[in-house]
């Protein structure tokens, strides 16, 4: 499944004696929520690298995926990537860039063994997956890797589908808006749209909060935390939450046509 | 799963014996899309209710399903939901009105005699999935019934992994926005977000690319048609794919900082 127009780094000539880089979403937190082509390329794969928030921290990632495929007998590198802000176009915090140089590393070595290796990745990849930070290192150190991502089951689509409210419908235009409080493009974006799902809110509730009250939108907002978890919460009246030690598993999604 | 302030209306007491309402997304168009959920739930209801496009058409979701399900056994309903334009707010289109209540209907009749219904739907329930209005119409009828949303990949995630690009990192917002073509607010968008995910624009290409060169943006859209199915196409260059009669499957994405 190759682009027509522009060669993509999978299928280059000569490149059959080296392994492909999966990244693969693992969904937003039950395990059924896993795809079967995911759960496929898992199984295949022996040595999986996994993301983790804290260091020497269990990575969420894994722990979603090891509940439905036995990993005892998988090479299993749980690496720290800070959780630091990362803004486009600026040069990364260097002890980020320290992070996704010496994975990448790690990574390399089995590539040109011939050896596959998956990045498990939560959620969806396209929607904010440090996967895509490793891969550009990985591509920016070798010139080109062989390199698949596989979707997976969205935060925000989880927590629409736990609320029981669509994201959008019709002719709806749908913002989606990472945690960083930015309060003008914020603000903005709540006054345009006519849906927002405002992703990893567990740090900033009161501020928006404050926000959405002063747009009159706070009664349109529903909280899932732990989206499709055992122990998932949905707030209907998000100012309950507001003092609560919320997991960063948390969402909040604003359909304004309710 | 029920959410604290609100009750939904998925337990009530004395609802043993109706059945339950499984809007199941299935992903994009590869069937190993499909999570482990959406099969098992698939496999348990005996009656689906299938959306069809056109009238005596074939139902995309069902023939995604039915590659991995076996559904001889089945009590399968196409059901014929007009391709109309639904303006959030105005009256729906009586021609679709009349499909949802004929819909609703059969559905109820399951759920009366204590038998689950499936609805299989493209993608993830949470975008522009018809599996809403059909719910609506459900509720408005019976006052309540037992219904279960179950999130599927998105086709802007799929697109987006196909294209080895994400739809958003680090502070980044992005933009879901549907086939219908509004100028302004779709210019607007176009130049406040970071990122821009534009569904089903089989029809308005042409228009498309006059706005999207218009603010410079044509060279960093790429158009993945038939995403995730084997005869996916990626173009980097979306003025190649002008003249081309388009599958309906055809999503561009649009991201800023690549």
């Amino acid at each position: 499944m190759v682009g027509d127009q522009k060669e993509i780094n999978d299928t280059l000539p000569g490149d059959s004696g080296s392994g492909t880089f999966y990244a693969v979403g693992v969904g937003p937190g039950d395990p059924e929520l896993i795809t079967l082509k995911a759960r496929r390329i898992l199984e295949n794969c022996n040595f999986w690298l996994c993301p983790a928030a804290r260091e020497n921290g269990q990575s969420s990632a894994l722990r979603i995926a090891s509940t439905i495929i036995n990993v005892e007998k998988k090479n299993i590198l749980t690496h720290h990537f800070p959780m630091k802000h990362v803004v486009r176009g600026q040069q990364a915090d260097p002890e980020l860039l320290k992070a996704w140089q010496a994975a990448a590393r790690q990574v390399m070595t089995h590539l040109k063994r011939g050896e596959d290796v998956a990045f498990p990745t939560l959620g969806d990849p396209a929607l904010y997956s440090t996967a895509y930070y490793l891969y550009e290192t990985l591509v920016e150190e070798a010139g080109h890797i062989n390199v698949e991502f596989v979707p997976g089951v969205s935060a925000i689509g989880a927590t629409a589908s736990a609320a029981h409210q669509p994201l959008c419908l019709g002719n709806e235009y749908l913002a989606v808006i990472p945690a960083t409080f930015d309060d003008r493009r914020l603000k903005q974006a709540l006054e345009d749209f006519d849906s927002i799902a405002l992703m990893k809110v567990h740090r900033i509730l009161p501020q928006l909060i404050g926000l959405l009250d002063e747009l009159q939108l706070t009664e349109k907002a529903i909280l899932v935390e732990k989206t499709s978890l055992e122990d998932q919460r949905v707030w209907y009246n998000i100012k309950e939450a507001i003092d609560k030690p919320l997991h960063y598993f948390s969402t909040i999604i604003i359909r304004k046509n309710q």
